[in-house]
């Protein structure tokens, strides 16, 4: 016969209880206990019956992380920390990659898979407001700026007050001439209609008139198309604020393609803090969120839902992450 | 009363097998049929219950992924690439991150997790050989160089030959020195032991004596330290292999950094083709494995293990996957 929970606990010296508590992942369970009872577990090949504990149990120690897409490194960067929180939880991530369309999104809020997971932590690209309701009232975690107030606890950063920190950034260098790429038309790109805000602000108070670029999407290649648009179309400007880093790594390609020097000719700014404008020539300017924070508040939360805090039950949470400006050389001299 | 698959059958106008068939994830059901049911699933409101199906059917349409880490860009390309063909059969995609840590790697083919999972794709960088083997019998295909002729179904590039088709393209310019940039001397390093034999080969080859950089790890970091170690122990090299290619984007922002140019005064070529390298300045000349196809068969031969095709109990296959040499700005004049 195989062994069982019984056995664990035998061996680990520990009630039932704890090894139970242990294997269903709580919180409240000791380090040096819970190392026992993991050495126990081991060392007699103990396998929970998942089926059966969860059909007992109600919970599957599996939570959902969903993205729009995993190749964008803000998103792999989110991920591998929120993994790492998890972990110290004992919880599995099951990772679900959106490409922010409406139906795979849609299918994720409806709860087409709430049968396997405890909760969500969702970084939704195309819904919005109450679309975001989980009807299944699987506890959810909302990533992004695309809701406030919504149905379910959300950590973001001020998404507008980043984007004006950066715009600032660029006419405190004594820049006048300054564009924006990142543009997107329809309704439900709040992140770049926010980031557009913050750009438009500051370019108002400093009574300019900025030039802004349209993208399709957040990658390297639109950030290139449009820079190329820009200089194609017009006198060039002398800064742009790119509303992430890949459309920046993007826009300064073309730019020394184009035999214009970085800052010198035009000094580029990015948003995410993603490692590749670390190591780029030049290294980028750019606003880093706080995302350790981040994942780590996305868990915790999730975690009060799922009972372990003194939260389980209460409204909706809005909290704020820090950001901070990282001048870099794309805009100094 | 809940909706059933009696309900979904007669509303899709489809037997209760074939509404059985598309919620197991099985992939002999006519495209046509398959978007009835899912339509008549989603107009029902029908939620399969997963605990129970998993009890009766032994399957659970979950497989799991496991990558060393999430914020390598070739792990992130390949996670995302292997969550759409699962896509394709309706499999969810559990991503698991290892870290390379042996003991979650041992944890994981010890089949601690095997409960909530029907198979397992898995890139290793800790295990080998039959430390690879699953107890617990779980269908695994594995991937990447560690292990030739293993436990299981096996899909990889001729890595030995991927890295002297890097080096030669070094030597055809007519570079005479030539280093390497990812040695790593612990034995489980398989990955950068078969790049160094590819590079030794054709210097050998070549009667030419190449300089070797050893890194800790993978990342830009290791390879802008290793870069600025070569430059600072003798004459610089006029060529450099790195075994990635965020060590080669590393070492070419050390190389502008010391007023180096590239390719003037140092060529430098990477390994994996990552979206960075064709935006960085100057482009990353690489070795481009077929990502697309690596995960495509991976998924494939799970779903023939799994008994959706012939091949469900024969003996582990060994399948190569091609690779090409990109020459991009980096390595050209």
């Amino acid at each position: 016969m195989p062994p069982g929970l019984k056995d664990v606990a035998a061996r680990a010296g520990v009630s039932i209880k704890t090894v139970s508590n242990v294997v269903n992942g709580y919180v409240h369970v000791a380090p040096a206990t819970r190392a026992r009872v993991q050495a126990a577990i081991e060392a007699l090949g103990y396998v929970p019956n998942m089926a059966a504990r969860q059909l007992r149990s109600g919970r599957s120690g599996v939570i959902a992380l969903a993205v729009p897409e995993l190749q964008s490194p803000y998103f792999a960067e989110i991920a591998g920390l929120i993994v790492q929180a998890a972990e110290q939880r004992s919880w599995t991530v099951l990772i679900d990659q959106t490409d922010g369309q409406a139906e795979r999104e849609r299918n994720l809020v409806a709860g087409l898979r709430r049968h396997a997971i405890d909760g969500l932590i969702f970084s939704p690209l195309a819904l919005a407001g109450e679309e975001l309701a989980v009807e299944s009232g699987t506890p959810m975690v909302l990533l992004g700026e695309r809701v406030w107030h919504g149905p379910a606890d959300h950590v973001a950063i001020d998404n507008t007050a980043a984007s004006a920190d950066a715009t600032r950034h660029l006419t405190s260098l004594g820049r006048r001439r300054i564009a924006a790429i990142g543009v997107q038309d329809r309704p439900s790109a709040v992140t770049a209609h926010q980031r557009l805000a913050g750009f438009r602000s500051v370019l108002a108070e400093a009574g300019l008139q900025g030039r802004e670029a349209r993208v399709e999407s957040f990658h390297r290649a639109d950030g290139a198309a449009a820079m190329a648009r820009l200089l194609d179309e017009g006198e060039p400007p002398d800064a742009v604020f790119c509303f992430n880093d890949l459309l920046a790594l993007g826009a300064i390609r073309t730019l020394l393609e184009r035999g214009l020097s970085v800052p010198g000719d035009v000094a580029v700014i990015g948003f995410d803090d993603i490692e590749d404008g670390r190591f780029s020539t030049p290294t980028l300017s750019t606003i880093a969120p706080d995302a350790p924070r981040i994942a780590q508040l996305a868990v915790d939360l999730l975690a009060e839902r799922l009972g372990d805090g003194p939260a389980a039950g209460g409204a909706p949470r809005e909290l704020r992450v820090d950001h901070r400006l990282v001048v870099r050389e794309s805009t100094s001299a």
